[in-house]
């Protein structure tokens, strides 16, 4: 690679530095930008890019599932936050306040919304009175802030963009079923779309939402076997609805609380994807969300006829992908370290003597595998390998994920593994908050979810010793 | 409409009292509620449909002639807003000011954006180095916050949601050629989408934004007679770039400063669609940001055949348009008062004995007019009745502005057409500020643009009777 590091600025090795590979990727592939607002980042036109499409698939889903969007306030009156006690112990540690508006001092101190659920709620309680009004699926698309004291792009930030649902329902059931509904949802996008396998799961009674009756999770498994929180799924039962006296009429005309849920996932995927698909060339990006999936590089473009037919292919396969044709004054040898870099899908390689061949040589970027295709076939060749890169994609981070999950029975087998072999481990827990905080320290480990599908691993706490409760994932996360 | 009072609750009529019935009509037509936040509201659901049919619309001709999505922290230090002295002293009065994250006080107030020329700035500075750099051609969609005193669903609120263009060139002409280009991209995408028919021109040295060399803007004549500022379009030459210190170095290897523009539209403009194009049954949607076009409303639904025929005409013309079957339990006539409130396009009523002639009845909401159409027929109808609803809102909305669009050559004259029939005033000028002033001071109107289109009125200011420099627009405005 010492050529190609000529061409584009290296990057360090994943190996040698994941931390300053990760930081190198997001700035080399142009997806942020640093700003002097501390810990806020500038989303730059790649990067916003593969947002847009992210969301734009995720919002149709959500359409499809009969919930709507609708916008709220950005502020929240501190009194209104208060309303849920949980809620509030929770969040205003990290939140920030406006104090002033324009010169003046303000009567109530404003907090800019770390999520909305005291919003939604106010507005419900004007919104709902008979069950004809339930259920209400509502999400909203905005950035929130949490005053967080370190921050990485994507991954941890003081402001970031987000979609949060929330929903009322007439019953408890029907509150548990939208909550593992969205869950699922979220977990079949993830892999289909973004490529990246999740475990399901309900967090611990420590790890759940400030205000939450249960909280689901999925998890993804990084490259360097840190765990990422990627999505969550919250079961409020009627807490919030008793605190913000949110009740409707039933058929029979008895007055019942409603029944909450909500549900959140955010920028901090790009940096899901940026660390389960990229490699020491950059980002790899499953097509998807790829702004670009085809790149075409024509080769001695100055030849006659190269850019002429260059175009004519971008034409072609412009209907059946989003296609750019690179005629820019840089070296091909450039181009392709450039595109690699932005983790374009795909590359068409077209140069005077393919073009006498009649043919285009294609590399993939994930696997970096050329196939010399005829132009007639350009086309089809072209749309099964946009599926096939998809699909592989997925494959192989699962198969990355399942080779890093280990599972412990004792606590010197569970440390040994998180030092020596980062990824998730598997083990047995009794319940206890005790354990689960003993574990964290002796480990640095901390509880991911337990898991939808349970396994038998053993009949004790990998801490204590008592009666095991329940299999649990544990990891170092993000 | 005495009947149709006790279907759906009554709106204030027009003529009575036209604050009270915009108020009205946004209630019930369900486009926002109040909150517990001053001056913030909350977009529901029908609300936040319309401004997503906008939003993509607009986003699409961004895209199409070259700009880019990108996404600038919600925050400003204090210090970055100072920068520019002009920008600063315009806007330091109505920001909102964050002074506390988390428990801590912070060493440097941070402003919630209420416009992003400085963040863009200090990006531009990083990212332009060299004439390849250029032009940079971005746009934001977010809210931004300005702390106004009284504020008004969609026109005046402390915050709005708005997309911010933002542009670096090489020359000054480059960047008075793009303010001209997204102005009139504004104009046309308002008559064509919103039907709303706009006056382009310059807005006077006293109405321009801060920061700015020259503004454009583009007015609209509410029902009322009232102008709104619809969308305006800045060129700021190199003032920022000085500011901030954007410079890139040409082919010639010399140092110079770039030329920028920025340009913005809101949700403001769905207050612009209710006041031009509603009546006293409501709202009145233009079909292109209708998020319901076609509402099929079965009558006697409970007749054998009718609910069936009625999904079976959805199904079709889903095909076409986007389309809704109300077969809920009220009755016809409250359907109808219903949809109409809600400004449906078409509505469609679908018996037992339209059925038995194979037909239906289409009722426009903007003429209500009535068509008897055979059901092969139905969606060719509905296309070309869709296309044509949209085609005469915008030649209705223009005709109320032509017919509420009046001279003056005298003060008397200007100030008897203000108080006696509100409109446009159009009325030469000496080109100084105190004139200006004064015509505000006597009639209550102000300079709306110096229009594109000049016309000839007179030799004179209408004011100070000293040769005039130009005609301008005036009037009372929101």
């Amino acid at each position: 690679m010492a050529k190609k590091g000529k061409l584009v600025e290296a990057i360090t090795s994943m190996n040698e530095d994941f931390a300053q590979w990760y930081t190198d990727v997001v700035k080399k592939a142009e997806l942020v930008d640093y700003s002097s607002v501390r810990g806020c980042m500038v989303i730059k036109p790649y990067g916003y890019a593969i947002w847009e499409l992210l969301q734009r698939q995720l919002d149709d889903r959500f359409k499809e599932t009969g919930h709507e969007n609708v916008y709220m306030p950005m502020f929240i009156p501190e009194s209104l936050l208060q309303r849920e006690k949980d809620h509030v112990e929770g969040f205003a540690p990290e939140v920030a306040w406006v104090t002033h508006g324009g010169t003046e001092k303000l009567t109530e101190k404003l907090c800019v919304r770390p999520t909305s659920e005291t919003l939604f709620c106010e507005h419900y309680s004007n919104e709902i009175q008979s069950y004809r009004d339930l259920p209400k699926l509502y999400n909203q698309w905005c950035s929130v802030v949490r005053w967080e004291k370190t921050t990485r792009p994507f991954l941890r930030s003081l402001e970031f963009l987000w979609q949060e649902g929330h929903t009322a329902h007439a019953t408890a059931e029907e509150a548990e079923e939208e909550t593992i509904k969205m869950l699922n949802l979220y977990a079949k996008f993830c892999e289909n779309v973004l490529a990246i396998p999740m475990i399901k799961g309900q967090k611990t009674e420590k790890e759940k939402f400030a205000g939450a009756k249960a909280t689901y999770t999925i998890e993804s498994l990084m490259h360097d076997g840190k765990a990422l929180q990627s999505g969550t799924s919250h079961n409020f039962g009627d807490g919030f609805a008793k605190a913000f006296d949110i009740t409707y009429t039933d058929k029979d005309n008895k007055l019942s609380y409603v029944h909450q849920t909500s549900w959140g996932m955010t920028t901090r995927l790009i940096g899901a994807i940026i660390m389960v698909h990229g490699d020491d060339n950059g980002l790899v990006l499953p097509p998807a969300v790829a702004p670009t999936q085809v790149m075409i590089v024509p080769i001695m473009q100055k030849k006659e006829g190269v850019l002429e037919k260059a175009n004519e292919v971008k034409e072609a396969l412009s209907k059946v992908a989003r296609v750019k044709l690179d005629d820019s004054d840089k070296s091909p040898g450039w181009k392709f370290s450039e595109h690699e870099m932005k983790g374009v899908p795909l590359r068409v390689e077209l140069g005077p003597k393919d073009i006498e061949k009649n043919q285009a040589v294609i590399v993939r970027r994930d696997t970096r595998e050329k196939y010399f295709v005829t132009l007639d076939e350009l086309e089809d060749k072209i749309v099964e390998l946009l599926e096939d890169v998809q699909k592989s994609m997925l494959e192989k981070a699962r198969i990355h994920r399942d080779e890093h999950t280990y599972t412990a029975t004792s606590m010197d087998e569970f440390a040994k593994t998180v030092q020596e072999t980062p990824g998730f481990v598997k083990a047995m827990w009794c319940g206890d908050r005790a354990c689960e905080d003993k574990i964290k320290e002796d480990t640095g480990a901390t509880s991911r979810c337990m898991p939808f599908e349970q396994e038998d691993i053993a009949d004790v706490c990998v801490c204590c010793g008592k009666p095991a409760k329940k299999m649990v994932y544990w990891g170092k996360a993000y």
